[in-house]
């Protein structure tokens, strides 16, 4: 084995990329870049695997047969089940694939896991009906956000790991002169990997939020468990087998990397996480698990909990293409992202535009008018807004109903032709006061906006700093034209480690962040401990060790 | 201000210097290399600080002045006093001047932080003195290890630093293609220093393990808070005095660093390390404590704690230089160094060397006649051990008499010609069997040396392993000649991350880990959580924050 000149230069591209965060997609996020045959073969590979086993794994002995995947589109069983095992049986193999593992040289770890990218772009259409299905995401989205985009986050993680590993010498000569004498010696450098990594999946992104984990942890010489949620197996389950066969075709121990699969009546992630032999755990999903994982003793854990993300709207060029960009970004899959904007500050003042200033009510018609024309666009709506993964979006959406606020737009069922049965929920936006503190600090996920009446631009940028440091938060939109303030928006905000996007308007969202160049997450504030991908994020999985020997 | 040329060169050579690991040393260790005035100035600037208050610090307004200093080779107090403030007046002058640091561009902390370096420089022969009678370092030691070693690792630390910072570019333009249109985003990446920095440090080596810390904290933005050992302070002052000095001249707050001095009846190190606006601690010390350290919510931790460093002897070439080096190895400083080798892994069958096998018990009585021979030795003796720092260590060493071990060499007083109260004590050698691990489990700091009979080497290696994987290790030395056992022993010590030295005999001694080349402490096992430098000595000291906006 070795790395090939086309994957080398695949690597050397991607450490390149990370390093001048320009536009770089090594995947085009364009279905017709797959070609013809891609959209055909896909949806038969999805329909024949409807109601069958999961055989592709090899995995083997399993003790059971389990799954529970229901489309949010159609709200019916996929009817696919996963092989299961003890956990017990995952560790042994995990450790046992691991001694073989560690000593495989990185050029070639590296060459198996771009050559399994490789063979999983094969496999997008069917990944995209898988997360279509699973997740709720508009099947564009659900194309870009498992394939292409996924696989980049893959590859700027790999690349980060393969650079580290490369950043000292594997052994040099040292010699230190003593005047007329000097003392020589051998020294080898070596980047000793952790051990077994754990890899716990969330409903809504299965393959965009795991897999910078799966492949940080397996380029740096860790074996990887994968857990997904056991609502959103099928989307990972295609990574994990693409990368068994070509572990298999190398020789090697296909549990370098293993699906664990389990059952909301018979959860196994704490059995995983808590288990002495799993020294790393990334992890995706709410706080209070997240704060279990991050406590677990004798853990390197990679968290992305949740967030309360802020938009700080100051003042703007034009109004109109402000509240449109806006209104898309708490659109899009109907706010089931980390990244959704959830509480905008608006000051009672009103919003300068130009010289003139637009009265406090107009900005908040305007942005509700934008919200309900998104989701009643015939065209736009069901594209956009996608399905709710989970009921309990649903039951929240419902509930706020309750809370000590003015209902601005009420949530409705958003017309899907393909998919009468559709689980939707257009977004709510209640509107409360800056002293409501107790309303907007939690993270309300889905389809869920609060406009927030301030004071001041002084004040939204305070309320906001304030949610961040305490509840964290992974975007922040600002909308000032004026040069002090975004400055000042700027510096508060970065001050807890909050990244800022000012003034997006068109066709790039607050939501989005590009593989190779924006971080995600800052790891710096409670919305989570970890970066897609700053160097960090791959050298806590190593050690470094130097042996010396007299020459 | 800016990075001249000159300071600018010494930073690249440092971070060549990171990368390469071969030899390389920005301060000369021989004391000649500073000129024939530099001792009898040293001398002169110690005498003169005697019995009085140390003035040379910018602190303002301290609350009263202390100090307890000891000279462990006269057994008489120093009589220098410290200036002492309130912890909240120590972290509300390290927040204030923190506002302000964290925007001093990376240059510009690099040209302030080496030439307070340089100007450190001029103040080796005092630091020397300084040392010498606070930790009890032979003066020549003293001198290396506080002079230019210590300004080396600062610069190792200083310059990963500059490195890491400088690792993305401060501003991008993206421009994503998207068909006959493109969205273009201007994109800034920030570096955001944590905030104020705590750097613990130990009794024994003042500046060594301390200047890392606090150089790595200072170039990455964040202030620093210097908490030296209440009987070692006078070495750290000098440095901060030196950075305070440069950073006024710069017009910069000198409390950007600042020393906080406490006393034995008043320790104010817990209520610093539990200070919320404390957010990175770097420590030296026992493990007890530096447990406590890494406990602390909300705190990114640096430590060094106590390990428990192994002797695995297979094989020789040639016994004699082996035992030599050995003895030599436990002897320096009296084995007061977390460097220093405990316990002597020997097969109860011997040890081979060449064709034949030199009896345990010859193996044995050489080693403790080397050991003896040090100690006894009227020129070596007294400038190879120094004295004992603490009293406690003397206490320990008779202590260990009541073990359930047989002693093979008993402590005695060394001679010192020049200074005939020193606290001194030779290393006391006890031989334990395989199965006492109650016995050898422990760091028993100071001149205690364990020899342990094994049934093999096998034995050696598990018990040695495992000793590090429980209560960790720094070093582990090995002698083996034979090739398969050497990767063995290797093998199974880099998989509890500690480093093996490997047939060390001559000038090169286990204990010393070289700047820029060796990295000291892995970071991987219970002796400690960080290591001199490797890259997560620096980047987790700051947080890449991306922000955007609409070109």
């Amino acid at each position: 084995m070795a790395l090939s000149a086309a994957n080398k230069e695949i690597v050397d591209k991607a450490i390149r990329a990370n390093h001048e965060r320009i536009f770089y997609a090594q995947y085009p996020e364009h279905p017709k870049a797959y070609g013809e045959d891609a959209p055909g073969l896909g949806v038969t590979a999805f329909n024949n695997q409807l109601g069958k086993q999961y055989a592709g794994l090899l995995q083997q002995n399993p003790v059971g047969w389990e799954g529970e995947e229901v489309s949010p589109y159609t709200l019916k069983p996929l009817g696919i089940t996963y092989p299961v095992f003890e956990v017990e049986t995952l560790v042994v193999r995990a450790g046992r694939a691991f001694s073989a593992w560690k000593n495989v040289s990185v050029d070639d770890r590296a060459e198996i896991l771009i050559e399994a990218l490789e063979k999983v772009k094969y496999r997008f259409f069917e990944i995209a009906y898988a997360t279509h299905h699973t997740t709720g995401q508009s099947f564009i989205m659900s194309f870009q956000a498992s394939g292409p985009h996924a696989s980049d986050r893959a590859l700027e993680a790999l690349a980060m790991g393969y650079e580290e590993l490369n950043r000292f010498p594997a052994s040099v000569q040292w010699e230190k002169p003593m005047g007329k004498t000097s003392v020589k010696l051998h020294k080898q450098f070596k980047a000793i990997p952790k051990g077994i990594g754990l890899v716990i999946g969330c409903s809504t992104f299965p393959i965009w939020n795991s897999v910078p984990g799966m492949f940080a942890s397996l380029i740096t010489g860790n074996t990887v468990i994968v857990k997904p949620h056991p609502k959103s197996v099928y989307p990972i389950a295609i990574v994990v087998e693409e990368i068994q066969k070509v572990l298999q075709s190398k020789g090697i121990d296909p549990n370098v990397c293993q699906l664990a699969v389990d059952s909301s009546a018979n959860l196994i992630t704490k059995k995983l996480a808590e288990h002495p032999l799993v020294k790393l755990i990334d992890y995706t999903g709410g706080s209070a698990f997240g704060d279990y994982v991050e406590s677990i003793p004798g853990k390197v854990t990679f968290t992305e909990k949740a967030g309360v993300n802020s938009v700080i709207i100051d003042s703007v060029a034009d109004l109109k293409p402000v509240v449109q960009n806006l209104a898309f970004a708490v659109s899009l899959y109907s706010g089931q992202m980390c990244t959704a904007p959830q509480n905008f500050f608006i000051p009672e003042t009103g919003v300068k535009q130009g010289d003139t200033v637009i009265p406090y009510e107009e900005v908040k018609k305007a942005l509700v008018d934008a919200i309900a024309g998104i989701a009643n666009h015939p065209q736009m709506g069901a594209g956009t807004l996608g399905a709710i993964q989970s009921e309990l979006t649903v039951k929240r959406v419902n509930s706020v109903k309750d809370l000590d606020a003015k209902i601005l737009l009420e949530p409705a069922k958003v017309a899907n032709a393909e998919f009468p049965d559709a689980r939707t929920c257009s977004p709510i936006v209640l509107e409360v006061d800056a002293k409501d503190v107790g309303v907007y600090e939690n993270e309300l996920f889905g389809p869920i906006v609060l406009l927030i009446k301030t004071k001041s631009t002084d004040q939204s940028v305070e309320l906001a700093k304030d949610m961040v440091a305490k509840h964290g938060a992974i975007t922040c939109a600002a909308y000032a034209t004026d040069e002090a303030a975004a400055k000042m928006i700027t510096d508060e905000m970065e001050s807890v480690f909050a990244p800022v996007s000012l003034n997006l308007t068109g066709m790039i969202w607050v939501n989005q962040h590009a593989g190779f160049s924006d971080f995600h997450v800052t790891g710096g504030n409670p919305a989570g401990n970890a970066s897609f991908t700053n160097p960090e994020y791959v050298n806590k999985r190593f050690v470094w060790v130097g042996h010396r020997k007299v020459v």
